[in-house]
């Protein structure tokens, strides 16, 4: 039964976080056999002047 | 002091959403015997293409 | 597909924190028609020690 | 390797939550004795329609 | 600068858990074009009797 | 009304938490202007073996 968050600075397109959640998915699958239904993948993005590192937004810093 | 998270596919009216936090309020006062003051929601809306189910995306499944 | 984690100061009996996931179960499938099958509650208990109001730890506010 | 996650009711400025981001990571920098390039914090503006407190949303209550 | 919070229910073994890692981090990496350095993956464990599935938790269950 | 987590790789005292929670409190306390009843920070210590940075455990790499 596992359950995935993934925390994100956001402006990755659609296609793309689909691809996520299914390498995601299919990864815990693989290594911890599971079965694939039980799967969740929770994308959260975080807008650029909302994700710090090291005591700046990641917008201050350039991404 | 109980916190609560709830991810959940966006689209919920605010009205259902207002409804949800009362439910889940009282019966975390019930049966927790917990003080109603204590208690915090938080409802996290999560996109249909960002909320992933065996591998595909709730939009991919069709809700 | 609601999905509730909940974070209470540790100290609950097993069985009380049963009668705690049915009942917020229960008041999410009521609030937003949601079938039972697909609710998960995932409940994290945090030791007094790692639980800070106002300031303090839960535990130097003698809970 | 500190990651904070900070969930407020939203409407809070840029320069707001830029100084949140630097004030909270050297209070962890400090407390911890943490290099500053470990820290990540992660901001989450919560719709005051989410945001429930005492069984009432945030908007309800007046915020 | 993906961070990534895996919620299991306890049980799996520290080799389990590090092939876990591994392998979500290189699901992220390739799905995300992200640097490998900046990956976190944060796993969860959850007791049986605190992670509940339709109602009931998963002790109850069985599992 | 900020409510705050913090994910730690386990091994930290006590006292190093307490003063860790009043910093985290007194800097959201300034930054924000909210009153200090208010905040609430949640301390989530993570063994080193369940702490992935860049596809390897912290247990692996050596802290």
């Amino acid at each position: 039964m596992p359950i995935m968050q993934v925390h994100l600075i956001a402006g990755r397109s659609e296609e793309q976080k689909a691809r996520l959640i299914e390498a995601l998915t299919m990864a815990a699958v693989e290594a911890l056999d599971a079965p694939i239904e039980s799967v969740r993948v929770l994308i959260n993005e975080i807008p650029a002047c909302d994700f710090g590192i090291a005591g700046q937004t990641a917008r201050q810093r350039g991404r």
